[in-house]
């Protein structure tokens, strides 16, 4: 047996007790070093990690619990439009990934290779799996020969691999959570339709769960996914004017599946070709979660996906009856059907609050003799720190109203900051004003050539193409660089 | 683009469409031929299907709703009892595994390597998790420094990679499906009955919602989990007799923790030892429940854990009303909570019942312009096929008293073919006859040396020590094979 890190535990406990003294440190503040906020947040609220893999995370219970929440609410979406869920192999063949060429150039410089199994060298590489199309399809094959074995809708929750060179928690990493939806149908249109649909129940649940706002639309040709013929996302805003691409859906023709041989039998007995979508989301929707609703408290969540509803904290809990009725308040929370804990340890009432404010449950009730005595209850919620005196007997009514009033606010403030955040610019330099003076999208209108891209990039100091605008009039005829005739209306924006 | 199969897909095609016109294919009989008629059911009721990568398997939609009401079951009971759950990376550095010697000498030889990412090779090599004991201690070392962090009771669900040479659908595969508990503990005591604890979780489950007997108890020295202490194991007799190890606990002591270095300061300021167990349940459950409770016909699925509890199924559904009263049952029965579908397609009335039975659906109801004269429905058991008959107006309330029914007799002939099967020997000829005569478990004594264990499992074709028997008398003296001092009573038993 080695022995590790026996020599430095000594120092390192000692740091944790005097630590262990002090009421709740203060992290950075947001407005002060945005990036060093969110790196305090996602550590004090204990959502994840680093571990001793580079570039790959240990999701913590807070982490975890919200993860499990978000997969709930949109699984529950998924199997309401017919979603079957199924589970496909971690590792992919060479040979497999190499199928269709668009797809292996975009995925092979980014993926692990599998090179010896036990004592043994294998004949062939396989890669821990990027993302699955090839994998369905090689199924599909197998099981796809009538036109009454289409469609097929399926999804699997399951976490892939791409060797990104840079890692912070939930927005990039090397192994990332996410569910990977991919379907076969019979017609184009269906396919094309299904891309859609999935993009709406992805800003469901963003708005409705979530409660992010976004912006969404195809993405340019040049940034679409590998091997798609269309590619649309849901990009949203965060607090340092940040755009965060928070889902995707993808369009992909019969080129998959003519790639795989795929062909299906229809009711005139004549072969023809299936058409495939694939769509994701990921645990960045925790990044988002946190840098749209967080403060300088640390972490705000939202209260339908949040794992915590409402903490009970008991105030003057050496009072006689406090604890007791702080525990029967639990219990009858808890049978009215609400997600709650208490925190009965022996730290401070002011500790406590300051924990369920990092943690970002979203309300908090406390209770001591004063409550007791008067019947009245005070809830404090963690968006606004409102103090609502509540009657105890209607507590189990009331704490949902105001839950979801947090729900409607929260989402109200976000889509404010949002909307006074979208500027419009038709020319170059009012770009570059727009994003040196401002943070958030820019409208603007563009010749659809990556060059241009690129050059508006470098001038703004990264600002790119987040998604078409394909429903509104054109504010300019000519690309914000080249001058030459507008292809398109799109957001700008510099992204995570 | 490559184009695979084209050349042999008309030929394939042209053989599903002739099987399509067939009614539901009959299978093997489990008596005739056990593993054919295993593979028949796996694969007819499209549980899951071989990939491309050897040893590795897609679980369809009707394996992979099973799997996740299982995990539904288990992981309401884990969070009862206070487990949280988290996620790991899927990644392991050598280095880490070898931290633990006995560790890495049981898993090293059957782990796959990832040696390059992206277009590098890797300082040091990364295996992809075969159990994920290390980083649990590696993540631990980090957080845990004093009595206030403990206990750790931390699960997750995933699947993990053991090299295996031959597979088996559930059984036996590279890639499984399970969770594995991990905890850490101020006390020797409370680890040691914590891997109790979890133990009876997995009976409880097995029990209760799998309606599958077994035996259990803990395994002999030679059998345990590489690193631990003591492992626990259930231990569950298929239909042709053999056992199947049906989920584990493990204890390790304060083992794994001291060669990480994870110590934490007491009460009074001094550093002491934790100790730790892992405890793992896998969709190995999945071929019990095929083994334990099929038939001829194909699954029976127990109706707590069945994703369908009942089918409905319209006969003479060209008559007027019946398609609309077969939907408005379903709609009745949904918002009653059951979980029901309907098989309203063109195939005749016989194929759907060979169908639901070989999908192994709990219950069906067959409705036609007979049923909705009368007012009166017919309920078939899958089990017993008995045919009950329920007034309409009633079905809400006697579709569960149905299907609770056929839990208990589920559980209860299973439970009586386990005690048929279970025989004694005091000596090694009468233990040959038995595993020669009758399949199932053998209960004799034993020294306790595995070399006596090796010989008996020689002569017997197979017969090995499944678990020991802790709470009952022993029924011989002496060992069956070499009658030294018996030092462990058995249950004895060919294996899966």
């Amino acid at each position: 047996m080695q022995h590790l890190e026996t020599e430095t535990t000594k120092k390192k406990v000692k740091g944790k007790m005097a630590k262990e003294k002090k009421l709740v440190e203060s992290i950075t503040s947001r407005d002060v070093d945005f990036a060093q906020w969110y790196t305090d947040v996602v550590k004090k609220a204990e959502l994840c990690d680093y571990s001793a893999v580079k570039g790959c995370f240990n999701y913590l219970p807070n982490g975890y619990a919200l993860w499990e929440r978000i997969m709930g609410d949109l699984d529950g979406r998924f199997k309401a439009y017919g979603v079957k869920n199924v589970s496909l192999p971690v590792l992919i063949p060479e040979s497999l990934l190499e199928v269709e060429a668009d797809h292996v150039e975009g995925f092979a410089p980014e993926v692990a290779w599998v090179t010896h199994g036990g004592m043994e060298r294998l004949q062939e590489r396989l890669c821990v799996r990027p993302t699955s199309e090839v994998l369905f399809c090689d199924l599909w094959r197998k099981v796809v020969k009538s036109y009454r074995d289409l469609p097929k809708i399926w999804n699997q929750w399951n976490t892939v691999l791409r060797w990104e060179k840079t890692s912070r928690p939930f927005l990039r990493s090397r192994e990332f959570m996410w569910q990977e939806g991919h379907t076969l149908h019979a017609t184009y249109e269906e396919a094309e339709n299904l891309t859609l649909d999935m993009l709406h129940i992805y800003e469901d649940c963003y708005r409705d769960a979530l409660a992010i706002p976004f912006v969404s639309g195809r993405k340019a040709e040049h940034e679409k996914f590998a091997g798609a013929q269309d590619t649309y996302t849901i990009e949203a805003l965060m607090y340092d004017g940040r755009a965060l691409q928070s889902a995707t859906s993808h369009f992909f023709g019969n080129k998959f599946p003519d790639a795989f041989g795929i062909k299906y039998v229809d009711k005139n007995n004549e072969y023809q070709s299936c058409y495939e979508t694939s769509w994701g989301f990921s645990a960045r929707s925790i990044g988002g979660i946190i840098m749209v609703h967080g403060d300088d408290s640390g972490l705000v969540l939202p209260p339908r996906i949040a794992p915590i509803e409402c903490r009970v904290i008991p105030v003057a809990s050496h009072k006689e009856g406090v604890t007791e009725k702080a525990f029967a308040l639990v219990e009858e929370l808890k049978k009215a059907g609400y997600r709650v804990d208490i925190d009965d340890s022996d730290k401070s009432p002011g500790w406590k609050f300051a924990d369920q404010e990092m943690v970002g449950i979203p309300t908090r009730i406390e209770i001591g003799p004063k409550e007791i005595e008067s019947g009245k209850l005070i809830v404090v919620r963690r968006d606004t720190r409102e103090r609502i005196e509540v009657a105890a007997a209607e507590i189990t009514v009331k704490l949902h109203e105001i839950t979801e009033q947090i729900h409607h606010d929260m989402y109200a403030k976000a889509e404010k900051f949002l909307k006074d955040h979208i500027y419009e610019a038709t020319n170059i330099e009012d770009m570059k004003a727009k994003f040196q003076e401002s943070r958030g999208f820019v409208k603007a209108c563009w010749c659809g050539d990556p060059e241009c891209e690129g050059e508006v990039k470098y001038v703004t100091g990264g600002a790119g193409t987040r998604c078409l605008i394909e429903d509104e009039e054109f504010i300019s005829d000519t690309c914000i660089w080249c001058g030459k005739p507008a292809k398109h209306m799109v957001y700008w924006g510099k992204a995570y």
